[in-house]
């Protein structure tokens, strides 16, 4: 990259982590967890967006979700709509990455002042998105088994940055040649001790881990 | 986007048209025939290239390959050389696409000349790659079943620049729910009549008609 570029890369992140300090004073203000679900495309982040709702409807905890999408559709903010929870869809209009700027816009439509947790729903893409900070308490990625075991290798920005690592699709594990201590040894070199769980969201494996560590954040669970 | 970024992106894009077309250029002077592999993380570009390799190496058909990738990890460029090809690593340094200049930079170390077919793999992405040329003569996909089969309305753009489409890990379909009619219907929209391969790069189904397809395109096999 030229000087110039560099410059130009440092005034956006630097407008966008403004932005998503902005963001985290508001979240915060309504007594919200918020997590930044990220991941590659269909590695299941809507399916573990949904068995998180459904799991959490349960115990009257109130959701909202923002998705993002480089095109306007809206197929997963109608799954989330289906599920009885309010979903505003994001298009980034072709941009890779949600950015603090998207979300704070997102905010505004979100009724966030009655919400327990706030979902959002990165773009499906394993680079980009680790760069932009959005305001939300945790970072999140689910890796799927599919993708194969060198990810974090092939990747490591990304991993750097999460605070909870989601490891999906393991129902899949008899079919696939995947080497889980190479791909757990690649993520602790880059993030050690980082807070992992091992899930289907297919067959509900997994889940309930998950969702325990979920609900010791969300402030208007505890006593 | 602002005013100001926007034409920074045109300039940065016109530029590497420009870098492209002298890409094209060279590998046309070597009599090469060339083709841009690009993917979602772990659809299987790797594996696609190498059996590739393994099928035309028994045809005397003289293969380079030049390995994008994020990081400065040489997992895939092994993998290649260990199949007895010249590989090219090039790390984009975090960048979340291959542009025309790496490529160009990349060609100086490949004995391009002696080259009847070049296969370059981006970085795994379906956004960014989606914009920038390379100057190879065939932009390919691999889509993977595990991946879901809304891809094409969610990721576009990528699918409307493409020449050929690879639908691979069809020995998945078993254990996954995907709608090969949905999914196709959406590639039909964005790009009418797309030479489509449907493989298993694991089991070998289907890679036959794709090496057909590949060996007519290649100069150095016609007659």
């Amino acid at each position: 990259m030229t000087k110039s570029r560099i410059k130009i890369v440092e005034k956006i992140l630097s407008e966008n982590d403004h932005m998503a300090k902005a963001n985290r004073q508001r979240i915060d203000a309504a007594n919200t967890y918020s997590i930044n679900v990220m991941a590659s495309p269909g590695a299941g982040k809507t399916s573990f967006i949904l068995a998180t709702i459904h799991a959490l409807l349960d115990d009257k905890i109130k959701i909202g979700v923002i998705e993002g999408d480089t095109a306007p559709v809206t197929i997963d903010s109608d799954k989330v709509s289906d599920a009885g929870v309010p979903a505003v869809q994001i298009n980034t209009g072709g941009e890779c990455h949600l950015d603090a700027l998207m979300v704070g816009n997102a905010l505004d439509q979100m009724p966030i002042k009655s919400l327990d947790l706030l979902m959002v729903e990165n773009v499906g893409n394993l680079i980009c998105p680790a760069a932009f900070k959005l305001g939300t308490h945790s970072n999140i990625l689910i890796s799927s088994i599919p993708e194969g075991d060198d990810k974090p290798y092939k990747y490591p920005n990304i991993y750097r940055g999460l605070d909870v690592l989601i490891i999906n699709k393991i129902d899949l594990l008899p079919y696939l040649e995947f080497d889980m201590d190479y791909f757990k040894q690649g993520v602790e070199i880059l993030n050690p001790g980082l807070k992992t769980f091992t899930v289907s969201c297919k067959t509900g494996e997994g889940l309930d881990d998950w969702l325990s560590w979920l609900k010791a954040k969300i402030p208007s669970t505890q006593s």
